[in-house]
Parts: C-alpha cells; sequence; structure tokens
C-alpha cells in the first residue's frame, strides 16, 4: 500500500510540467498559435487587468501608436480651445481678427502653444481664468507628454528578439537513430549568450474514455549554448524512451498534435534578457527530411550565413532503429 | 559526543528557513496579513530610511499622487510668485491694471510660465534680481518637472503584477494521499514564464514551556512551471513526513497556523521579475473539498479560463491514509 | 607520482576563491574598510577608466551633485553670453537701457532663456550669426539637459540598500558547538526577497617564510533566505574543520585578521538587485557574547523590531568542544 | 548494437557545445576576431533587422552620434523652414526685413524656435495652415527630441566594462603541471561581483579528409569568483585530459587554433548585468612564461595595482609530466 502511494507521488512530481496542466477538454483548439501567442481568453478580468494600458500602448503597432498620439494631442487641444472659447477670448490678449483665424482657432492654437510650452507669446492670457487654465494645461502637458514621450523611447527601445525559426519541424537521421528537429537563427546582429532553449510536445490522449490534453517536455540533445552566432539546430533524439517513439505523420495528426519552442537569452549590447517562441502543428512536421547547409563558401575571413536557408531541407533516408536482442 | 553535536549542526542546516527566524513571541499577531505584507514595524530608523521619498511616491494611490504633484506645482509658483512680488512688480514688464489681475497674481502666474517654459512673454523680468530669480526658476522648474515626469512614468510603467489566488486554501484528495492546494491564475493578458512558488507553513509551537513561532517550508508537487497561461494549483502533498500530517481545522486554529504562498516569474512583455504573496490564515483553510474546473466548454478554437471560478470549490472525500502493515 | 599531480589539482579547485588571490605581500593594508570598499587603487587607469563621469556623477553627495549642476548651467550661460556680446549686442533686439541692465547681462539672461526654451521673447535674435548660435544653444540646452535630468532622476530612484550591521561580530555559543556571528536587519520598510549572504575570512600566513595574505570562505549554517523582514544573525558554526577553530583574539590580531560579509537579494517593489557588504577588523570581533533580542514585547498585532538594539550583545558562556575519544 | 546507440548519444550530449557547432568549411577565417566580435556576416536579413536602428544609434562613435543629431535638427528645420516660405512668409507675424535675416531663413529659425519650443514670439504664425503646421511641428519637435535626448542618457549611462586582457594567453608552470592562462583586470574603480569566466578552445580537424572547425569548453581550475577587485589569472590545467595536453606551437598553428575567453558578472553600483570576451590566434600564445606580479609594494595601507603590468611575463621552466608507470 505505501510503496503504491510513493510510487504514484513520486511519478507524478517527476512528470515534466510547462504549466498548462492536463485539462480535460474535448476541444482541438490550438493552445498555442504559430506566432506562440497563447489562445486562452480569460473571462471576468477586471477592467484594469483587461485594459493593461501600459502594455497595449507599447506593443501595438506603430501606425496605430502614432494614431492614438496625435488623437490625444488633437483631444487634448481641442476640449482646452472649447474651454478658454467658452471662458471668453477677450481673455486671450492679441486675439486680432487681422491674424486670419476665427476666434475659436485662435483659443485652439493657443492650447497647442500652451500644451506644447512653446508659448510665443503673440497671444497670452490675462484675467484669473483664463491664466488658471493655461497655467494648469502647461502642467498638464508637460506631465502627459512625458507619458507620451516616454510610450515612444519605451517602443523605440525595447528588445524584440527576432529569431527566425524554420517552417517546419522536421524528423532526420541523427547518430544511429532519428531526431525531430528545429533550426533557428538570430537574424540581428547582435549576438545573444547564455541562451537557453526547450521543446514542449502535446497531443490529445484518451484517458478512461475522456479526451484529455496531455504536455511533456522533450529532452535536447543540447538545451544551453554560450553563444547564439551561427544557426542552432534543436535536436530531440526520439530514442525509445522519446513520447515520440513510433509515431507516424497519421497518428501525429490523429491527436491533434503540436510543438511548442522557446529560446531565451540576454542580449550583449544591453544585457536584456528576451523570450521568443514558436509553435508547430501535426502538419508543420516533416519525416524523413534534413536541413540544408547555411554557411556560404567563403573566400574572405567572414563567414556567411545564408538565413532564407533556413527552412532548407533535403530528404533523408532515417536510421531504422535495430530491435535488441 | 561528537555524533551528537554534528546532528544538531546537520538538522539545524536542513531545516528551511524563510528568513523569519524562531523568535520567542506570544503574541498571537499575524506576520504576514492577507495581502502579503508584513506585519513588522521597524522601531528607531533613520528619518531618511522612514521617508524612503522614492518607494512612497512610486507606491501611493494615483489620487494621492496627483494631489502631491499638484500641491507642489503650486507652493513652488506661489513660493517664487511672492519672491518675484517682494522684489518689486515693477520688475515685471509688461504688468498692466488693464490685464485683469492684481500685482500678486501677475507674479504668481509668470512664476508658472517661467518654471513650466512657457514663457509666453507678455510678462518678462527686468533688473538683475528678477532676472537672476527667474533663470534660477527656470532651472529648477526644468529639475523638478524631470523628477515629476520620471515618477509618472515609472509609476505607469511599474510592473505591477495581477496574480489571482483562491480565496481559500484548501485540503483536498490528491492521487491516493490528500494534499493542500491553493489555486492562483495571472489576470492580466501578458504571458509570465519561469515561473517558481513556493509554500511557506507558521504556527506556534510550545517548546520548553514557551510560545514560539515556527516556520516550515513545504514541499510542493512542482515549484516550477515554464509558462503560466491557464490557472496553476499549488499542491503540497500531505505525506507521513509533512508537518501538516495528522493537522485538524482545530489544532490549524490551536496553534494560530498560517500560510504564506509566493511567485515569481518574468513577464514576457517586458522581462521584468515579478513577485507576488498571498497569506492564508487557519481561518481561511478548508478541508475536504477540491477546486472546480475553471476552464469553459468552448466551440472557438480558444481556451476560455473563466477567473470567476477561481475559488470555486466542490464537497470531495478525502483519502484514508492506509497504515503500512 | 599521478597521485600527487591529481591530488594537489583537486585542491586547488576545491579551495574557494572569493577574487582576490593568495598575494605575496607584507602589508598590513586592509584589503576592505568597514564600509566594504576595496582599498585597491589601480595604477595606469585609462583618463576615461579614471574619470568614470557618469559613475562619479551618480554616486556623489548630493550637494556637490548640485554645485556640479549650478555650475554647469552657469558656465554654458556665460559662455553663449559671452558670445552673444561679443558678436554684438544689436543683434538682440528688445535690449534697451531702460531694462536696468548692462548689455553683458542682457545677453546672458537671454542665454539662459533660450537654453531653458523658456524664451519669453522680450530679448529675441536678430541677423544670421546670433539666430544660429540660439538655434544651437537651444538644441544644445535641449540635450543637456536631458543628461542633468537623468542624472537626477537616476540618483533619486537609484536602489540604494539600507542594511544595518551590528558593530561588533561575535562568537557566541551555537547549539553544543560555537559560531561567528553577524547580525543584520533591512532598514527600510520595503522587502527584500531571495536573500543570499556570504562571510569570507582574511588573514596572513607565514608560508616559507614569506607573510602571504590567504582567504577563506566561511561556511554558514544558512546562506539564504526567502525573506529579509525581520533580523537575520548570519552563522557560521565554528567546527572542527573551521579555519577558524582554536583561534583567540590574540591570534586573531597577530594574523591582522578580517572578516567580510556580503549580502545580496532583490527589493520586491522594483525587483532591483541589491548588494552590501560590510567589514569587521580583528579588533571589531568580541568572543563570548551573545545577540540580545530584537523584538520588543507588543501588545498590538504587530511586532515591533527595534533597530538600535542590534548590535546590543549580553556574556554568554561558550561551548567548551568536547574531545573526541 | 543497443548499446552502441546510447554510446553515441551520451558521448554528443556531454560534448560541451558553445553555439558554434561543427561547420564542414575549409575557410582559415577567424570566428572571432581580437575584440570578440564574430566574423559571421548574416545574408538575407530583412530590412529592419539589417538597420537595426536603436542597436546603431547607441553603439556608434560619439562623433558619428553628434553628427548624426545635427544633422537630424538641420533636416527638420530646413524642411519645416521650406514649408513655411512656401505657405508664404505673410503667415509668419513679425518677419520684417529690418531684422536682416533673407524671408527663408526667417522661415527656418522659426522653425527652430517652434522645433525646441522655445517660441521667443518675435515671429509667430498666422493663419490656418501656418498654424496647423507649426502645431505639429511643436508636437513633432518635443516627440523627437524624447527619442534624441533619451539615445544620448542612454549612451551616457550604458555600462560599458572595461576589463582589460594580457596581449597573449601563455603557458606556464601551473602545481606540478601546466596551465593555459589568461590574465584580467577591471580597469574601471568600480566592484564587478559573482563574476564568472569561460575559455573556449577551437581548431580545424581533419575529420574523413574534410576539414572542420571544432570547438572545446576549456576547463578551468576556478570559474567564479565573488569579487574581481585585483587582477583574475584564468588557469585551465592541461592534464592528459585536456584538449592541449600534448599541443605545441607548432601543432596550434597548424591547426588554426583559437582561444575565446568569456567575463560576465555584475557591476555592484548600478546592479548591471557586464558581458566582455577576448579572442587569442594562435599566434597570441606563448609557451614557457609566467605571468609578473601586478601589485606594487605599497607603504602606505592601499594596495597598488599596476594595471600596465598586465601583459608583463617571465620566462618560466615548465613541468615535465611525468609517465605513470
Amino acid at each position: 500500500m505505501r510503496l503504491r502511494k510513493n510510487t504514484l507521488l513520486e511519478k507524478e512530481k517527476q512528470r515534466e510540467d510547462s504549466g498548462f496542466g492536463t485539462n480535460a477538454t474535448s476541444t482541438t483548439a490550438r493552445l498555442i498559435n504559430q506566432e506562440g501567442n497563447f489562445n486562452v481568453k480569460k473571462v471576468g478580468q477586471s477592467f484594469e487587468a483587461k485594459l493593461n494600458l501600459y502594455h497595449k500602448l507599447i506593443t501595438m503597432s506603430w501606425l496605430k501608436f502614432a494614431i492614438v498620439s496625435l488623437g490625444f494631442y488633437l483631444t487634448v487641444n481641442l476640449s482646452f480651445g472649447i474651454v478658454y472659447y467658452l471662458i471668453g477670448i477677450e481673455n486671450l490678449m492679441g486675439v486680432d481678427k487681422s491674424h486670419g483665424l476665427s476666434d475659436f482657432w485662435e483659443a485652439f492654437f493657443f492650447s497647442s502653444q500652451t500644451m506644447t510650452t512653446v508659448g510665443y507669446g503673440r497671444v497670452s492670457p490675462v484675467g484669473y481664468i483664463t491664466n488658471i487654465i493655461a497655467s494648469v494645461e502647461a502642467f498638464l502637458g508637460l506631465l502627459s507628454f512625458s507619458i507620451l514621450t516616454g510610450l515612444l523611447y519605451g517602443r523605440f527601445s525595447r528588445p524584440v528578439p527576432r529569431i527566425l525559426y524554420s517552417q517546419k519541424a522536421i524528423i532526420a537521421p541523427y547518430l544511429d537513430i532519428n531526431g525531430l528537429m528545429v533550426r533557428m537563427a538570430n537574424e540581428k546582429s547582435n549576438q545573444l549568450i547564455n541562451v537557453e532553449a526547450s521543446m514542449i510536445f502535446s497531443r490529445n490522449e484518451v484517458i478512461d474514455g475522456v479526451v484529455k490534453r496531455k504536455y511533456y517536455g522533450l529532452d535536447l540533445e543540447r538545451n544551453k549554448v554560450k553563444f547564439f552566432a551561427m544557426s542552432w539546430t534543436l535536436v530531440h533524439p526520439i530514442t525509445e524512451k522519446s513520447v515520440l517513439y513510433g509515431e507516424t505523420l497519421e497518428s501525429l495528426k490523429a491527436s491533434d498534435a503540436e510543438i511548442l519552442v522557446t529560446i531565451e537569452g540576454i542580449n550583449d549590447t544591453f544585457a536584456d534578457y528576451l523570450h521568443s517562441r514558436k509553435s508547430y502543428l501535426f502538419n508543420e512536421i516533416e519525416i524523413g527530411k534534413k536541413f540544408s547547409p547555411m554557411l556560404l563558401e567563403s573566400t574572405g575571413d567572414t563567414y556567411l550565413l545564408d538565413l532564407e536557408k533556413l527552412s532548407d531541407t533535403e530528404t533523408a533516408v532515417l536510421n531504422v532503429l535495430k530491435i535488441e536482442d
């Protein structure tokens, strides 16, 4: 009795977990999409968590960010412009029909000159209320531009890894067995150091008549390198112990199999931590191929790594695993 | 003799310590409140350590921060306004009763236009002293706004984890034994990676007639996951070796028991390190429950995780631990 | 022969090294001063390494920083003021004797209004050269203020640990042996997590007639805690294997002994990495004392940690180590 | 059969990999140049990856950065100046031939006063179009200066390690064998803590008639130190297991041998992570030397480390490795 208990616990403890759990679910949803994002929608988030303003403003496209920024600038100027206009244009000294602007637009441009702290002074506030509003606008302008410019620089300087992955994961001959392989390269010219990678395999399994999604960490030939200067071919050796042992294209498809590759390391220019991931669905796995070389023959004293060959493969004869006597 | 000595030392070394020590104290004070803050007041801090200005300004509520900011702006303008006024309003060229402002308020608004570097120029300094003061104010204005805007952006961009914890810790059946369980979810939509968790159990123990508070690290089924995309149920298996083995609701209450859960990981958008913690007092522990599923049945290709079900439990029959023969 | 070789290598490898090496030196210089700084002067540094401008500007005292900042502001304004003056005051429109300023000071204050981008406009540039200079000054003003304000905020927000150390290291009874102890507390109210400590012992040893300084890592009862909420007493158990075994106050003095304590951890508000160190010279070691409790009896539900008692000790009878039969 | 398979896999797994792979290449190109940069050119990078704007702007020389900044400022002002000029100089109030500037240059300097937000106001916009353009320029000026000043401060505060390496790697007597040694020092006065080093050896090997470049991690006497206050001599003991065992200057040259040294640690002032590397080609290796001491005899209480002696060596008699019976 005692023995069984400990065995169960030990077994559970040794199971490598990637944080997905083993959820009872008959959905064939792909947990991770090709770009490595998770297909998980959280229901019941608080407004603040849903909004996640900073995260959104940093990660949105540059076009969207430009629109948001300009929209913000316009809105603030319109709002303050209206306020100045309503208080009375006579409180803006220097407004004069001869300047070719209607009263409202004088107020609007005065607002923009205040908010940006340009303050030409052709138009300037007189009277208490307008002076107070202008004083507040200059204050808020400085504060809101600090957010805007902080975001801009944050976006500009954010370390975005550009790891390229081969389009397909392949099962290729490896030593005298076979291996599941994925090839990666760092598209940027800067160096990544202390780089670690992992491979996670998931598939549906029928347990007691219920379809459950199971996740397995795949043992790698090598999961850490000091530098990532060239390409790196991740290899999971398919030994008899491997969960992939005996799998075929058909069985992978039937079990809705998926492979998640992650890589993390340190950018040596800024000492930033970088993380990237990529998912391969069963139909992005090819069996009986091997990767073609990426290094070009070079005559000079520089190695030439051809990134366009990252996904190039050649047909290869798989090793037949010998049965032990 | 020698043997006993080494045994004592080895035993002490193996005791897992969480940094709380084993303080002789008869207080029933809860060391950690529910939000995970420590109920420790430090007596004799230096003024600087007590003030901890930056820390306070970053972590205070937004309302308080707005008040502090505006108060600062107002105070500086008032102070410099008074100075300009005392030096003599005749040193501010352009001040004119026709502008609807008393002399003092002209000085005040001139100060605000100088500090924010708007500098409309309707009013401008003449004479040595006023020019020197205005020059200093513009300088100090730039410096103090850098602190203010730095704080603002720092607050805006500070990575605050939003880890949700189940309201109760439960003792539920686990494999063929039972386990102490806590369920967590990341409320935000961004990913946490390389996530580690720990559980610390503390209770009063009577040692040689003195009540002492003792702290124990609880062994977890799994204390590290690669991703925290779904929910995560932390499990401490209550084996015979566990300090919780044989505990009842009554004994937990009697010993003023408390459980501290900590979690840390890396936010994959900004590579920030995040840390969160939560405490459960004895009356927040339930025995004989299990957590209800949080994943909703979904028809699309997206997993739906219902955060509102995080604390949902169902009654469960605990395993009876078999006595070994 | 082979055996001896391997033994030497293995022995050398196992020797714990702190990076000080074992330098042949007859100096009795203290390598680390009480504040934990190294008494090492590097000869032959390049000018750039010696200057280390950013490092100096961030770590200098606030008074010095204020003087440097103001000096910089004054110098730039003087320089540009002189340039404007030399080009000819007639190129600064609006300069007028009636404003109570000499021509040079008009140029000086115009410079400060340009550099801070206040630009009142009472005085404004006309003519090519003055306009070009003013345009360059505004540009350089923005750039140099970004350095100044960046430094200011960097100084303001730099995480400076305030770890308090007991004034003396003591040798106190510990279990049934004795231990070298140092007590530490975090003076600030924020939390340090994942805290690690180390102790390094150094002394002069006569090897082949030459005085050499030797460094030893001291094994600690516990070198890592999850939280540093209370005080932490570092204990090096003086077993028979300890390099301190059998040392007396006289032998410590004779060998010019010194103890270096280091502590590092993560500030949980900002996830900053913090490091602090402290050195004890032989005359800051006391034998036969123990630390008095720092926790005050409290009636409320808050623990009271009295920082002023950090260095308080009481006389204690050391354990006599029994000889093994 | 089974046995052989496992052996191959295990062997491959144990091979230390530095991320360079074992590329079939007959080139004698040096993979790493003396400064530690990789001689790898990536073909087929996307425009964005090739540009890598932020990286370039941060790491370019100060002279280049000054030129780029000024060029940017000039270009923007010229562009907006032309726009204002084309819209019509009559929309810039205050332009007057008496100010000694042609119409275009009035527009140009107005642009610079707008972009820097100085806004003297002698010239100010009237009419819709010019006001809109000026409003946009002030907005863009604030945004682009945030990038410029961010870069400036980023460059100023970027932690650049200044690790000095001995000019030559030497093979010197070490204990009763010999060792490959490299000496390093931190030129700066700040402290590096938790410092780790590694040595990688690479050479051409003829495998099945094909020249392949092979990489080997070299085992170090010590690869981690707590502090890097003095100099540090990295030692790879050349035991019989070492890949360097039996190598001569001729064999190193024939195989185009190269040694890569890397060092990483934490700067204790700012808690920055630092990384530095250095490469030694076969002709930068000397056999039968030892490093001369760098510590000067000092009379005061400060250690004097003479950085200029970092590369100083003396002739040394190597140990003759005894043959084991």
